[in-house]
């Protein structure tokens, strides 16, 4: 390891994980895997794997769903939910910048109903206590705010179609995915590199909208040409496969879940412990396992603290403009160690202080 | 080299572009490529340099015309030209199976008017002595099709805005790019692996149509963003970074395009003086000097020719299953040693016959 990465997004990834990218980029099966055709037998075996590995971490194998892998990013899944989903009016809440984005897209397609909002307060909240009428298309929410730091950490039960962006902390805690009907995920946190983004969808919910869709934003076209209607991002697909055969080797989202939990209470309890910090987020129940978001209590520690944690070795620690100070980002592939590193730099600035 | 890689695309991209990138992989200023933040001062840098490598080889610099660097193929073209530009009907030109791709998409916004096809011959020859009418909102066509192996060589004159595809063949060879208004092309032949799409666009055709356009689909959008509306894909545009400066470095389009003519030459005199082989494209001047069509005359040569080639290490000769027979597909990044390979195999054909 060459620095500790706890940048928001692309982020880390497993050390094992780059050097079999690297290798497969200068040989993988005789060819470069940056110049295989996406129509050969080595790639199609990817594809099905990725795909194979994504619902069996998320336990839905054989319940329903497909798993796509497509180029564009978690936004353009903001309009290809309603475009496909959105007949009259669909619920959302809002719970920061891309929860307001999505309703923004949506909006263009058909009513929106925000259910509930922690705007007011900066998003420093998980909003609780909402309806969901039963009227809606579906309902869509976000399980982690990486901007904020906070994250709902319940199941929602509603009696619509629930569609939720995982896209910063898939693959890192179980939940009963079987409850939602959509999710999709940009790969860049916990999954891969940027440039695709998984989407499990249950085929049910599909073809039930009466606007003609371009072929492009169509699950049903993606899903009739298994994530292969035009080329698909075959090298960034192939790293999100090592990825998640790395998390399953390694004992799967119950074996990472317990790391991440170590990891986020080191870190949380020394921001409770060292009266030089405060944590961005109003509840502690909703803070997020895998942005946790700080400041200081006095900004003339600023420049200190700022020196300190880059010479320990420490990237991507400054919080999002949206919020200030400081945002540790701790994906999957984060290790203890690197918690434990920031924490001494936490503890060294309260003795030097 | 391990292989003579006449894949149609993804493809071969210069072996030292293989090299750097696996070393960005491993380590990019103490970072992975696949791990550093797309906010970061190092991918800003590649993403200005991309933009601007794009701008200097197609002769565009400081014309009007900007350079993105979008994920989700150039298939996603097909429908962002019509959201973006087409507000009641619009002309294109039929030479292919992406052709009429482009066509389906654009008729779910407006009318299409099909000023030629060569659908009548299955596609082996480009379309002349059509009017672009002067009422329409702009003039699609592709400069290469990839499956038949045409090519139009010249740069048709119209009185509306002129919008391209040129996906296969974009900086194999000089064109007079400044009579073009949008010009797109997946990264996956000439300019990088899968996973981006080059889009250069003339500012001012912009922002002239009525309806709402998604965000994600907005051109002006992701202008204003300089690319990083959304997280782009780190990766693919940092390959496409190297190719194009591998081609500058070396002499740019114009060293190039004597060396693809070259090539081309070598295996287009072996088809035509070997009475074994035939050409699939009709008029000479029509061909492809990326992807060159041909078949056995007697299919009882088949396996033996198809032996005799996977024998000599090349990779990817079948044609497309719309054409049958053989494609060599020859982009920049092959080099003349594995076009001497293929006419060597040619020849060997011929003698053992």
């Amino acid at each position: 390891m060459l620095k500790h990465n706890f940048s928001a997004g692309p982020c880390i990834l497993p050390q094992e994980v780059f050097k079999k990218a690297a290798a497969a980029v200068l040989n993988f099966n005789d060819l470069s895997i940056l110049e295989i055709s996406h129509r050969s037998k080595d790639f199609v075996e990817v594809m099905e794997k990725a795909q194979n590995l994504a619902l069996e971490h998320l336990d839905l194998t054989d319940k329903g769903y497909k798993a796509l892998f497509l180029g564009g990013g978690a936004s353009m899944q903001f309009l290809m939910v309603a475009y496909n989903l959105l007949e009259s009016k669909a619920a959302y809440l809002n719970t920061g910048t891309w929860s307001t984005k999505a309703i923004k897209e949506a909006k263009l397609f058909g009513d929106v109903i925000e259910v509930a909002s922690s705007k007011d307060q900066n998003f420093n909240y998980i909003p609780k206590g909402y309806t969901v009428p039963s009227d809606v298309d579906y309902f869509h929410f976000q399980t982690n705010n990486t901007i904020f730091g906070t994250q709902l950490k319940d199941d929602p039960t509603v009696s619509v179609p629930m569609v939720c962006d995982m896209s910063s902390d898939i693959f890192s805690r179980k939940r009963d995915f079987s409850k939602y009907d959509l999710i999709y995920a940009g790969a860049q946190k916990n999954m891969g590199p940027a440039g695709t983004t998984l989407i499990v969808v249950k085929e049910d919910i599909l073809g039930k909208v009466s606007r003609s869709i371009p072929s492009m934003l169509d699950y049903q076209v993606h899903i009739s040409k298994d994530s292969m209607f035009n080329t698909p991002p075959v090298f960034p697909i192939y790293v999100s496969m090592l990825t998640m055969e790395w998390l399953k080797d390694n004992g799967g989202i119950e074996w990472i879940e317990k790391i991440n939990n170590e990891k986020a209470a080191l870190v949380y309890d020394e921001i409770d412990r060292n009266e030089l910090f405060e944590g961005f987020v109003a509840n502690k129940e909703d803070r997020s396992m895998m942005n946790l978001t700080f400041n200081l209590v006095n900004e003339d520690h600023k420049d200190t603290f700022n020196k300190m944690w880059q010479e320990a070795g420490i990237n991507g620690l400054n919080g999002h403009r949206s919020v200030g100070g400081y945002r540790a980002s701790m994906y999957n592939a984060l290790t203890l160690e690197s918690a434990q590193t920031l924490v001494d730099v936490m503890k060294e600035l309260e003795r030097k202080a």
